[in-house]
């Protein structure tokens, strides 16, 4: 067993069939992954997904079901999105190669790291995508691009095994590096929130876009724990005085 | 389209879930491979291999039902095994990333390379690992190794589409070399069989270990075009003074 991979989960959002889930877990187990949340399966358990799941019907079982994404990721530093197409030209996109030097600094040092996979029809919508730091697509024919969820899990599952086992860990400028939860960059989101609307730098309609725009700036920066840790003590700072002020005026 | 990736042929051997089919077709159309080859498949066509197949029913359509793995890869110049476990000691046994560096060369020149994928439950037997000049395997987790057939076929085709639209081709000793298709090369290997009987080397009984092992030997050694032509040529040489000499004595 590689402690690295354990750290790794897989996140199977609103998935409509069952043998999908089944045909995961054993691709996550072939690679050696274990650590397995549903959000919102359309139907599961299934008599389809333990089929599919060969000798993997453990991962089925030690698997957990939430109802949103953002409570399967709460705990995990670095949350990475599959996308079959670019949605966002502004954010970071990369190969699944790439992925694994992103991803394995963090697993080694025991972060907890999701990767996480849409529907087989429509992938993650646009709010989905912006819970994750980084997409990683997977390049393909581009007359028929998209691939089975499975296929996706065990392409993804496969680098980071050959990567891991190779010892080859690329982008070692993340190595030691510490970044918030995505609970805690969720805390940090509402803060820029409160703090956008306060300063009325945008109002409560149309606000939307612009907070989405700020969202995707420090998704992109890639914020590491010290780093939030101080800039979340400036927004309580700001609380304070700002909310002081108001009480004042 | 890449033509390279046309020139690169997928054999099924012996499949027993015609859904593992469908899936195949769907996950080299994925990677931008078309030419499938169905050695003696156990239920096809069926239902479920097209369902599978998603948009890739094109696939299963242009695909060959032949009867024998031999006539599946006769006109290929380089023949590639999967294997689950390391059956041969003495026979090249390559990671997916080398594999690509092997089968890319001679696909680039337009030379026809065959990806063998054995059995649901056992794999390819002893004889038809034999046919293959190298042996691929995927590293898995020792405790639970077996991909599924289909999952085995996207990572190999994952790896061949990333090398090729990468431009990153390693092993370039093989680059510009013609190789015997794998016709020629049983028409060298009956002549040899001819040659050791003949000489008495080997004798009628028992000789099987032994003429597997100068298979093997030519296997390993990865003849090349002129050099087979040389081969060949010694052994007719031969052919007419044995038999001549044969009926003069």
């Amino acid at each position: 067993m590689i402690a690295t991979l354990q750290n790794i989960r897989v996140v199977l959002v609103n998935t409509s069939h069952p043998g999908n889930i089944g045909s995961t877990a054993r691709a996550m187990k072939n690679m050696g992954l274990s650590d397995l949340v549903l959000v919102d399966p359309i139907e599961y358990p299934s008599v389809k997904a333990t089929a599919m799941s060969a000798g993997a019907d453990d991962v089925l079982a030690s698997s957990r079901i939430v109802s949103t994404l953002e409570t399967a990721v709460e705990d995990c530093e670095l949350v990475v999105g599959t996308s079959a197409r670019h949605r966002y030209l502004d954010w970071p996109l990369v190969t699944p190669r790439e992925m694994t030097g992103i991803v394995l600094p963090v697993a080694e040092r025991a972060g907890k790291v999701a990767l996480v996979f849409g529907r087989e029809a429509s992938g993650l919508t646009n709010q989905e995508l912006e819970c994750c730091q980084y997409h990683v697509h997977i390049p393909t024919n581009p007359e028929y691009s998209s691939l089975n969820l499975s296929q996706a899990v065990q392409v993804l599952t496969y680098e980071l095994r050959q990567t891991v086992t190779s010892g080859d860990m690329n982008l070692p400028e993340t190595e030691g590096k510490v970044y918030p939860t995505a609970h805690e960059l969720k805390l940090f989101h509402e803060s820029l929130e409160w703090l956008l609307l306060t300063t009325g730098f945008i109002g409560k309609r149309a606000s939307d876009a612009l907070l989405r725009r700020f969202h995707r700036l420090f998704q992109r920066a890639r914020i590491e724990q010290e780093e939030y840790h101080l800039l979340m003590g400036v927004m309580r700072r700001l609380k304070v005085l700002l909310e002081g002020n108001q009480k004042g005026s």
